[in-house]
Protein backbone atom coordinates (compact mmCIF):
# COMPACT_ATOMS: atom_id res chain seq x y z
CA UNK A 1 0.00 0.00 0.00
CA UNK A 2 0.75 3.43 -0.54
CA UNK A 3 2.36 4.99 2.28
CA UNK A 4 2.89 8.42 3.53
CA UNK A 5 5.63 9.32 6.08
CA UNK A 6 5.15 13.12 6.53
CA UNK A 7 8.83 14.30 7.94
CA UNK A 8 9.71 18.31 8.79
CA UNK A 9 13.60 17.68 8.82
CA UNK A 10 13.59 21.85 10.22
CA UNK A 11 14.07 21.85 14.00
CA UNK A 12 12.55 18.99 14.40
CA UNK A 13 11.01 17.04 18.01
CA UNK A 14 11.39 20.19 19.26
CA UNK A 15 9.56 18.59 22.81
CA UNK A 16 13.47 16.32 23.18
CA UNK A 17 15.17 20.01 23.05
CA UNK A 18 15.83 19.25 26.94
CA UNK A 19 17.74 16.31 26.27
CA UNK A 20 19.18 16.77 22.60
CA UNK A 21 21.10 19.27 21.06
CA UNK A 22 19.35 20.70 17.83
CA UNK A 23 21.77 18.43 15.93
CA UNK A 24 21.46 15.53 18.12
CA UNK A 25 17.55 16.18 17.60
CA UNK A 26 18.16 15.76 13.84
CA UNK A 27 20.10 13.27 13.30
CA UNK A 28 17.72 11.27 15.74
CA UNK A 29 14.90 12.06 13.55
CA UNK A 30 17.01 10.81 10.16
CA UNK A 31 17.54 7.32 12.37
CA UNK A 32 13.72 7.22 13.47
CA UNK A 33 12.61 7.86 9.55
CA UNK A 34 14.69 5.72 8.39
CA UNK A 35 13.92 3.02 10.95
CA UNK A 36 9.89 3.46 9.31
CA UNK A 37 11.10 3.25 5.55
CA UNK A 38 12.51 0.21 6.31
CA UNK A 39 9.15 -1.10 8.25
CA UNK A 40 7.13 -0.16 5.62
CA UNK A 41 8.74 -1.92 2.95
CA UNK A 42 9.58 -4.99 5.46
CA UNK A 43 5.69 -5.18 5.76
CA UNK A 44 4.83 -4.91 2.26
CA UNK A 45 3.86 -0.97 1.59
CA UNK A 46 5.44 1.38 -0.82
CA UNK A 47 6.76 4.58 1.32
CA UNK A 48 6.78 7.63 -0.14
CA UNK A 49 8.26 10.74 2.36
CA UNK A 50 6.55 14.30 2.58
CA UNK A 51 8.85 16.67 3.48
CA UNK A 52 8.18 20.19 4.37
CA UNK A 53 11.53 20.93 2.58
CA UNK A 54 14.08 18.89 0.59
CA UNK A 55 15.75 15.81 2.11
CA UNK A 56 17.91 12.59 1.55
CA UNK A 57 16.03 9.53 2.17
CA UNK A 58 15.84 5.59 1.04
CA UNK A 59 12.46 6.59 -0.86
CA UNK A 60 10.87 9.10 -3.03
CA UNK A 61 10.15 12.30 -1.74
CA UNK A 62 7.33 14.60 -2.16
CA UNK A 63 8.25 18.64 -1.16
CA UNK A 64 5.12 20.38 0.49
CA UNK A 65 5.90 23.36 2.75
CA UNK A 66 1.84 24.08 3.51
CA UNK A 67 0.58 22.48 6.96
CA UNK A 68 0.69 19.06 7.84
CA UNK A 69 -3.37 18.16 6.92
CA UNK A 70 -3.22 20.16 3.75
CA UNK A 71 -0.08 18.62 2.76
CA UNK A 72 -1.10 14.98 3.38
CA UNK A 73 -4.97 15.33 1.70
CA UNK A 74 -2.99 16.61 -1.83
CA UNK A 75 -0.75 13.78 -1.43
CA UNK A 76 -3.50 10.88 -0.93
CA UNK A 77 -4.60 9.45 -3.44
CA UNK A 78 -7.03 6.26 -3.76
CA UNK A 79 -6.23 3.51 -1.09
CA UNK A 80 -3.25 5.52 0.99
CA UNK A 81 -1.53 5.06 3.97
CA UNK A 82 -0.02 7.83 6.68
CA UNK A 83 2.70 6.84 8.73
CA UNK A 84 4.36 9.14 11.37
CA UNK A 85 7.97 9.39 11.26
CA UNK A 86 8.87 9.07 14.61
CA UNK A 87 6.90 5.72 15.27
CA UNK A 88 10.33 4.09 15.62
CA UNK A 89 9.01 1.45 17.68
CA UNK A 90 6.72 -0.22 14.79
CA UNK A 91 7.03 -3.57 13.54
CA UNK A 92 6.19 -4.65 10.07
CA UNK A 93 3.23 -7.29 12.05
CA UNK A 94 2.21 -3.71 13.54
CA UNK A 95 1.90 -2.43 10.07
CA UNK A 96 0.71 -5.65 8.70
CA UNK A 97 -2.17 -5.19 11.16
CA UNK A 98 -3.31 -1.75 10.03
CA UNK A 99 -3.06 -2.42 6.44
CA UNK A 100 -5.33 -5.32 6.34
CA UNK A 101 -7.81 -3.78 8.79
CA UNK A 102 -10.83 -3.37 6.94
CA UNK A 103 -12.66 -0.06 7.13
CA UNK A 104 -13.27 3.09 4.80
CA UNK A 105 -11.02 4.37 7.65
CA UNK A 106 -8.29 2.69 9.52
CA UNK A 107 -6.90 4.71 12.68
CA UNK A 108 -4.15 3.37 15.13
CA UNK A 109 -4.45 5.91 18.13
CA UNK A 110 -1.55 7.41 20.07
CA UNK A 111 -1.04 8.30 23.33
CA UNK A 112 -2.49 12.08 24.48
CA UNK A 113 -5.23 11.41 21.27
CA UNK A 114 -2.92 11.85 18.33
CA UNK A 115 -3.34 9.53 15.43
CA UNK A 116 -0.35 7.57 14.57
CA UNK A 117 -0.92 6.12 11.50
CA UNK A 118 -4.29 5.60 9.64
CA UNK A 119 -5.81 4.57 6.07
CA UNK A 120 -7.63 6.39 4.14
CA UNK A 121 -10.16 4.54 1.48
CA UNK A 122 -12.85 7.29 1.38
CA UNK A 123 -12.61 10.17 -1.01
CA UNK A 124 -14.64 12.28 1.15
CA UNK A 125 -13.30 11.76 4.20
CA UNK A 126 -11.01 15.21 5.67
CA UNK A 127 -7.85 14.85 7.62
CA UNK A 128 -7.40 16.91 10.66
CA UNK A 129 -3.78 16.70 11.71
CA UNK A 130 -3.73 18.69 15.29
CA UNK A 131 -4.28 17.81 19.25
CA UNK A 132 -6.39 15.42 19.70
CA UNK A 133 -6.50 14.47 15.82
CA UNK A 134 -8.23 11.21 16.85
CA UNK A 135 -11.63 12.21 18.07
CA UNK A 136 -11.56 14.36 14.83
CA UNK A 137 -10.84 11.60 12.66
CA UNK A 138 -13.43 9.82 13.95
CA UNK A 139 -16.15 12.77 14.29
CA UNK A 140 -14.94 13.25 10.48
CA UNK A 141 -15.63 9.87 9.31
CA UNK A 142 -18.75 9.96 11.01
CA UNK A 143 -19.97 12.92 8.97
CA UNK A 144 -19.23 11.63 5.71
CA UNK A 145 -20.72 7.94 6.58
CA UNK A 146 -17.29 6.38 6.63
CA UNK A 147 -16.75 3.23 8.37
CA UNK A 148 -14.11 3.32 11.18
CA UNK A 149 -11.84 0.64 12.42
CA UNK A 150 -9.00 1.11 15.27
CA UNK A 151 -6.22 -1.19 15.24
CA UNK A 152 -4.88 -1.75 18.53
CA UNK A 153 -1.01 -1.16 18.84
CA UNK A 154 1.07 0.07 21.44
CA UNK A 155 4.06 -0.02 18.61
CA UNK A 156 1.99 2.41 16.61
CA UNK A 157 0.21 4.27 19.28
CA UNK A 158 3.64 4.88 21.33
CA UNK A 159 5.68 8.27 19.36
CA UNK A 160 8.52 9.07 20.45
CA UNK A 161 8.73 12.37 20.92
CA UNK A 162 9.45 13.24 24.56
CA UNK A 163 11.54 12.57 26.77
CA UNK A 164 9.43 9.86 28.67
CA UNK A 165 9.49 7.98 25.14
CA UNK A 166 12.88 7.14 25.20
CA UNK A 167 13.16 4.57 27.67
CA UNK A 168 9.98 2.42 25.80
CA UNK A 169 12.32 2.86 22.84
CA UNK A 170 15.70 1.56 24.69
CA UNK A 171 13.12 -1.10 26.05
CA UNK A 172 11.22 -2.21 22.98
CA UNK A 173 13.27 -1.00 20.09
CA UNK A 174 15.23 -3.02 17.33
CA UNK A 175 16.74 -0.64 14.68
CA UNK A 176 19.16 2.42 13.96
CA UNK A 177 17.24 4.94 16.12
CA UNK A 178 17.69 3.05 19.37
CA UNK A 179 21.83 2.31 18.22
CA UNK A 180 21.97 5.93 17.91
CA UNK A 181 20.54 7.00 21.28
CA UNK A 182 22.53 3.79 22.83
CA UNK A 183 25.61 5.46 20.97
CA UNK A 184 24.71 8.96 22.44
CA UNK A 185 24.72 7.48 25.82
CA UNK A 186 21.46 6.74 26.87
CA UNK A 187 20.82 3.59 29.35
CA UNK A 188 17.43 2.39 31.06
CA UNK A 189 17.70 2.70 34.70
CA UNK A 190 15.18 2.08 37.88
CA UNK A 191 13.86 5.01 39.64
CA UNK A 192 10.75 5.00 41.93
CA UNK A 193 9.61 1.37 40.73
CA UNK A 194 9.47 1.84 37.18
CA UNK A 195 11.73 2.20 34.56
CA UNK A 196 13.69 5.80 32.62
CA UNK A 197 15.89 7.04 30.42
CA UNK A 198 18.79 8.08 31.37
CA UNK A 199 21.99 9.47 30.07
CA UNK A 200 25.49 8.54 30.41
CA UNK B 1 -8.58 -19.23 31.18
CA UNK B 2 -8.43 -18.48 34.88
CA UNK B 3 -7.31 -14.12 34.80
CA UNK B 4 -5.44 -13.49 38.51
CA UNK B 5 -6.35 -9.64 38.65
CA UNK B 6 -3.41 -7.96 41.66
CA UNK B 7 -5.84 -5.84 43.87
CA UNK B 8 -4.28 -3.31 46.43
CA UNK B 9 -7.22 -1.44 47.98
CA UNK B 10 -4.93 -0.01 50.92
CA UNK B 11 -4.12 3.59 49.59
CA UNK B 12 -3.95 2.96 45.67
CA UNK B 13 -2.75 4.62 43.03
CA UNK B 14 -0.21 6.87 44.83
CA UNK B 15 0.98 8.49 41.80
CA UNK B 16 -2.27 10.09 41.46
CA UNK B 17 -2.56 11.68 44.41
CA UNK B 18 -1.80 15.16 43.09
CA UNK B 19 -4.90 14.87 41.32
CA UNK B 20 -7.08 12.45 43.16
CA UNK B 21 -7.50 12.57 47.15
CA UNK B 22 -7.17 9.31 49.20
CA UNK B 23 -10.96 8.69 48.73
CA UNK B 24 -11.37 9.46 45.25
CA UNK B 25 -8.59 7.08 44.41
CA UNK B 26 -10.24 4.17 46.25
CA UNK B 27 -13.31 4.86 44.01
CA UNK B 28 -11.78 5.20 41.02
CA UNK B 29 -9.51 2.26 41.64
CA UNK B 30 -12.91 0.07 42.70
CA UNK B 31 -14.01 1.57 39.37
CA UNK B 32 -11.30 -0.27 37.41
CA UNK B 33 -11.28 -2.85 39.24
CA UNK B 34 -14.90 -3.43 38.16
CA UNK B 35 -14.20 -2.53 34.13
CA UNK B 36 -11.66 -5.34 34.10
CA UNK B 37 -13.72 -8.09 35.65
CA UNK B 38 -16.21 -7.42 33.22
CA UNK B 39 -13.80 -6.74 30.62
CA UNK B 40 -12.26 -10.42 31.55
CA UNK B 41 -15.57 -12.11 31.30
CA UNK B 42 -16.48 -10.39 27.97
CA UNK B 43 -13.63 -12.09 26.79
CA UNK B 44 -14.50 -15.29 27.76
CA UNK B 45 -12.00 -15.58 31.31
CA UNK B 46 -12.90 -16.40 34.49
CA UNK B 47 -11.75 -13.76 36.95
CA UNK B 48 -10.00 -14.11 40.33
CA UNK B 49 -9.38 -10.94 42.26
CA UNK B 50 -6.38 -11.42 43.84
CA UNK B 51 -6.07 -9.02 46.97
CA UNK B 52 -3.71 -8.02 49.61
CA UNK B 53 -6.64 -8.04 51.77
CA UNK B 54 -10.48 -8.36 51.67
CA UNK B 55 -12.72 -6.88 49.13
CA UNK B 56 -15.55 -6.91 47.58
CA UNK B 57 -15.73 -7.60 44.03
CA UNK B 58 -17.83 -9.23 41.54
CA UNK B 59 -15.70 -12.18 41.23
CA UNK B 60 -13.66 -14.59 43.54
CA UNK B 61 -11.35 -13.16 45.70
CA UNK B 62 -7.88 -14.94 47.61
CA UNK B 63 -6.42 -12.65 50.09
CA UNK B 64 -2.22 -12.46 50.11
CA UNK B 65 -0.45 -9.64 51.40
CA UNK B 66 2.63 -10.71 50.22
CA UNK B 67 4.49 -8.83 47.58
CA UNK B 68 3.38 -8.91 44.06
CA UNK B 69 5.43 -11.94 42.74
CA UNK B 70 5.11 -14.05 45.77
CA UNK B 71 1.79 -14.24 45.96
CA UNK B 72 0.67 -14.35 41.99
CA UNK B 73 3.46 -17.16 41.82
CA UNK B 74 1.33 -19.05 44.84
CA UNK B 75 -1.76 -18.31 42.59
CA UNK B 76 -1.07 -19.66 39.32
CA UNK B 77 -2.19 -23.18 38.64
CA UNK B 78 -1.89 -24.32 35.20
CA UNK B 79 -2.46 -21.93 32.43
CA UNK B 80 -3.22 -18.80 34.13
CA UNK B 81 -3.38 -14.89 33.02
CA UNK B 82 -2.31 -12.34 35.42
CA UNK B 83 -4.10 -8.58 34.02
CA UNK B 84 -3.90 -5.44 36.13
CA UNK B 85 -6.52 -4.15 38.06
CA UNK B 86 -6.06 -0.60 36.44
CA UNK B 87 -6.26 -1.40 32.95
CA UNK B 88 -8.91 0.65 32.34
CA UNK B 89 -8.74 0.59 28.37
CA UNK B 90 -8.63 -3.22 27.71
CA UNK B 91 -11.01 -4.48 25.38
CA UNK B 92 -12.49 -7.69 24.87
CA UNK B 93 -10.48 -8.04 21.74
CA UNK B 94 -7.56 -7.23 23.74
CA UNK B 95 -7.59 -9.91 26.18
CA UNK B 96 -8.80 -12.69 23.57
CA UNK B 97 -5.36 -11.42 21.55
CA UNK B 98 -3.67 -12.18 24.64
CA UNK B 99 -5.39 -15.05 25.31
CA UNK B 100 -5.30 -16.83 21.78
CA UNK B 101 -1.08 -16.01 21.98
CA UNK B 102 0.84 -19.11 21.43
CA UNK B 103 4.02 -19.44 23.71
CA UNK B 104 4.65 -20.74 27.16
CA UNK B 105 4.73 -17.02 28.38
CA UNK B 106 3.04 -14.52 26.57
CA UNK B 107 3.59 -10.76 27.39
CA UNK B 108 1.55 -7.76 26.90
CA UNK B 109 4.19 -4.83 27.45
CA UNK B 110 3.16 -1.43 29.04
CA UNK B 111 4.76 2.11 29.17
CA UNK B 112 7.97 2.54 31.31
CA UNK B 113 8.75 -1.36 31.03
CA UNK B 114 6.09 -2.99 32.64
CA UNK B 115 3.85 -6.68 32.52
CA UNK B 116 0.74 -5.02 32.53
CA UNK B 117 -0.78 -8.43 30.98
CA UNK B 118 0.89 -11.90 30.84
CA UNK B 119 -0.43 -15.84 30.12
CA UNK B 120 1.80 -18.42 32.32
CA UNK B 121 1.67 -22.27 30.24
CA UNK B 122 5.27 -23.22 31.79
CA UNK B 123 5.82 -24.49 35.13
CA UNK B 124 9.38 -23.18 35.94
CA UNK B 125 8.75 -19.66 35.12
CA UNK B 126 9.50 -17.23 38.21
CA UNK B 127 7.51 -13.92 37.97
CA UNK B 128 9.27 -11.07 38.76
CA UNK B 129 6.82 -7.88 39.24
CA UNK B 130 9.14 -4.60 39.49
CA UNK B 131 9.90 -1.30 37.71
CA UNK B 132 10.78 -2.80 34.56
CA UNK B 133 9.60 -6.24 34.87
CA UNK B 134 9.03 -6.74 31.02
CA UNK B 135 13.00 -7.12 30.46
CA UNK B 136 13.09 -9.54 33.73
CA UNK B 137 10.15 -11.73 32.25
CA UNK B 138 11.66 -11.94 28.79
CA UNK B 139 14.98 -12.93 30.58
CA UNK B 140 13.22 -14.83 33.44
CA UNK B 141 11.58 -16.78 29.97
CA UNK B 142 15.05 -17.46 28.68
CA UNK B 143 16.75 -18.64 31.20
CA UNK B 144 14.09 -22.15 31.75
CA UNK B 145 13.65 -22.19 27.69
CA UNK B 146 10.59 -20.78 28.15
CA UNK B 147 8.90 -19.43 24.54
CA UNK B 148 7.71 -16.03 25.17
CA UNK B 149 4.92 -14.22 22.65
CA UNK B 150 4.80 -10.52 22.52
CA UNK B 151 1.06 -9.06 22.40
CA UNK B 152 1.27 -5.55 21.17
CA UNK B 153 -1.64 -3.85 22.51
CA UNK B 154 -1.93 -0.21 23.26
CA UNK B 155 -5.47 -1.05 25.29
CA UNK B 156 -3.29 -3.82 27.26
CA UNK B 157 0.00 -1.25 27.40
CA UNK B 158 -1.75 1.29 29.01
CA UNK B 159 -1.79 1.56 32.35
CA UNK B 160 -4.33 4.21 34.21
CA UNK B 161 -1.56 5.54 37.54
CA UNK B 162 -0.36 8.25 36.81
CA UNK B 163 -2.25 11.98 36.01
CA UNK B 164 -0.72 12.01 32.13
CA UNK B 165 -3.25 8.57 31.61
CA UNK B 166 -6.51 10.06 32.68
CA UNK B 167 -6.47 11.78 29.22
CA UNK B 168 -5.77 8.92 27.49
CA UNK B 169 -9.08 6.88 29.37
CA UNK B 170 -11.07 10.35 28.81
CA UNK B 171 -10.62 9.68 24.79
CA UNK B 172 -10.57 5.73 24.83
CA UNK B 173 -12.45 4.82 27.64
CA UNK B 174 -15.84 3.28 28.08
CA UNK B 175 -17.06 1.73 31.27
CA UNK B 176 -17.36 2.61 35.01
CA UNK B 177 -14.10 4.40 35.42
CA UNK B 178 -14.37 6.80 32.71
CA UNK B 179 -17.66 7.65 33.75
CA UNK B 180 -16.52 8.11 37.10
CA UNK B 181 -13.60 10.67 35.68
CA UNK B 182 -16.12 12.50 33.77
CA UNK B 183 -18.51 12.83 36.91
CA UNK B 184 -15.56 14.08 39.05
CA UNK B 185 -14.92 16.63 36.76
CA UNK B 186 -12.39 15.77 33.90
CA UNK B 187 -12.36 16.92 30.60
CA UNK B 188 -10.28 17.14 27.25
CA UNK B 189 -8.10 20.03 26.72
CA UNK B 190 -5.95 20.68 24.04
CA UNK B 191 -3.03 22.05 25.17
CA UNK B 192 0.64 22.56 23.08
CA UNK B 193 -0.63 20.71 20.54
CA UNK B 194 -1.80 17.78 22.49
CA UNK B 195 -5.16 16.37 24.60
CA UNK B 196 -4.62 16.91 28.33
CA UNK B 197 -7.13 15.90 30.98
CA UNK B 198 -8.25 19.53 32.91
CA UNK B 199 -10.52 19.54 36.14
CA UNK B 200 -13.00 21.75 35.76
Amino acid sequence: MRTLVPFGPSNPLTRLAAVLSPAERRQFADAMLADVLRTVRAAGGDPVVLATEPVDADAPVVVDDRDLSTAVEAAIGGETAVVMADLALATPDALERLYEARGDVVVAPGRGGGTNALVVRHDGFELDYHGASYRAHRENAARVGATVEEVDSLRLGTDIDEPGDLVDLLLLGDGRAVDWLRDAGFRVREADGRAVAERE
